[in-house]
């Protein structure tokens, strides 16, 4: 592992847990039967403790929705033309994409980061952030996705979007992606980090029939086959860089690097999934920081949601990706934010407790 | 049925379900997989609808929080002391309630409506709307909750509610109660609408122990079987008399006005879930225009969807009422209708369909 990656994990520190019984107070006092608001009481909890124990807030909160492409495409296990990726980019540019939309409806800054696509280097914009480390992937299953270098560095590249965001006063961050045949990489990242099969968790992605599906998982099985010696060594950077995608490790970056700035962090759907389990196992800590905004309507999403022992915020059929479902769980962030800071209390308001 | 309550059911229009396709071609042209949007598809695919196929929109959207008091409170079935009703209303026209913070953190207008509370009239308020119909219910156990003329009453004056938001220019609206007791009134009613029984249904409301359930149970039960003539009889109105709450007749009422002034309305937890149902027997069309938000956490709530054949958008474990979960749910409705209205399609932004 580099030296910058290495001092960049030091940094990360778990939240002060002596500080939950502390919120448990304060929501306890506030003008509502106890435990009341549910999840957005045990976010609103979560979001004091990341904060130190001031008050909470998301605002402003930033997506960066990564791009990437990958040559496992080459192997026919999506829907859509590689060069999809490419357009979408230029479509979040332009404004037009679900997550524009999703993200201007919240409130939410949106940037676009070109972490490994195709093609010519992007005009400059000013929704533009980060610069390419490579140019696509080679293909998972006939070589390593990435080389350690490139892994690295898209796992850099997020750090130091996460660092970027922090100091121009950025308080939460999401994350979004976009890449063209993604949903396989990651299929094989749930597999080789939380020991399920390909069979039990590849899915439909943007639309394959049940053939396609199976394809698909033969072709995740064949690159866990390929790689099973780095699977089983252990490292998880290897694993990540045999495995992954650029953007998919540019989002594992921006995960480990909201830890290291100890900023809230809305991980979006399948994807964004794979890369928070991917920055789980190089640094397990950044769980203290990551809330797990939507279930993906992929199949393979319930046993994944098992392993992690975690349930999603949300649960609305989402599976687009590019950080539509962080952009609906920032705004329950804020919401939640909102309750512990503006509520009154029994005694503030006059109101008698059960 | 008074001849004005005829007259409000005979202006409600069922949706022109030749638009559905229409929404359909619409949502597949935009940049995304088809679907891959889910519930927030379904979602603009019916306020499309309900605006008669014009550009959906839910803004400006205002909920109504209804509040009144519950003769049934007298048998001990809540943890709060009846005068907590008012203190709340106190509390929502200050601000510092629960339903004050989430409306305001979703932009949504928000009035209080003394629909049946105890003890002098409130001072004027510029968010008061409305006026009691009366001062309280009977004991649902001992006598009808209400007379006739009070629950007619009280649905016109939700009927009104809707009425004056239209004419206002509000374009989508949310329910939300407060009253001390009134899971147990609601309680009674999915009994008596949706044939469900008191031992499976009845919940600890605000957080009674499994010892204060079955007493409720029983209260619900004793209910049911001295109204048993009336619920046998069909009437609908005449039972959510017999069994009902001001607040929640108001509620029903809120929900016949909005369908019959085509506007859609998000229906909040177990409560105002209990003045749907009303509704919906009184006016089944009422169901076109209705947007379940939030699952109660009450433990009748699965089979009450169950007999609905309905899924709630949202399950964040809400158990507060007060048109918390609408809140959340006119946000995503708001996303739903910019999704449709706002972005690009696979020809205007240059993206290759799958």
């Amino acid at each position: 592992m580099s030296r910058v990656l290495s001092e960049v994990l030091a940094a990360v520190r778990p939240v002060d847990q002596s500080l939950f019984p502390v919120a448990a107070v304060h929501l306890d006092n506030l003008t509502k039967p106890r435990g009341s608001l549910g999840r957005l009481e045990e976010l609103a909890a979560r979001l004091f403790v990341i904060s130190g124990g001031v008050k909470p807030t998301v605002d402003p909160a930033r997506i960066y929705v990564c791009a990437g492409d990958h040559g496992v495409a080459a192997e026919g296990v999506s829907l859509f033309p590689q060069e999809v990726t490419r357009q979408m980019v230029a479509n979040f540019l332009a404004g037009g994409a679900g997550i524009n939309v999703l993200a201007a409806t919240a409130g939410i800054d949106l940037r676009v980061v070109d972490a490994g696509c195709l093609g010519e280097p992007f005009a400059p914009h000013p929704r533009f952030a980060g610069a390419r480390v490579a140019s696509g992937t080679a293909n998972l299953a006939e070589a390593p996705a990435m080389t350690r270098e490139q892994c690295e560095g898209a796992l850099l590249l997020g750090v130091s979007l996460a660092e970027a965001a922090a100091a121009e006063g950025v308080r939460a961050l999401g994350t979004g992606d976009m890449g063209i045949a993604n949903t396989t990489p990651s299929t094989a990242l749930f597999c080789a980090y939380l020991g399920l099969s390909p069979a039990e968790i590849t899915g439909p992605g943007t639309g394959l029939d049940a053939g396609g599906v199976g394809r698909k998982a033969a072709i995740v099985a064949k690159g866990l086959a390929l790689h099973a010696d780095v699977v089983a060594g252990g490292d998880p950077v290897a694993v990540l860089a045999c495995l992954g995608g650029l953007e998919i490790a540019c989002l594992a970056g921006l995960v480990i690097g909201a830890a290291a700035c100890r900023l809230p962090i809305a991980v979006d759907g399948f994807i964004s999934t794979a890369a928070y389990v991917a920055a789980r196992a190089i640094c397990p800590t950044v769980a203290d920081y990551a809330v797990i905004s939507h279930a993906s309507a992929e199949p393979g999403y319930a046993p994944i949601m098992a392993a992690l022992d975690q349930k999603p915020l949300l649960d609305l059929g989402l599976r687009l990706g590019e950080g539509t479902g962080a952009a609906l769980a920032l705004f329950l962030m804020r919401s939640a934010c909102n309750i512990y800071n503006d509520m009154a209390t029994f005694a503030s308001a006059g109101v008698s407790e059960g």
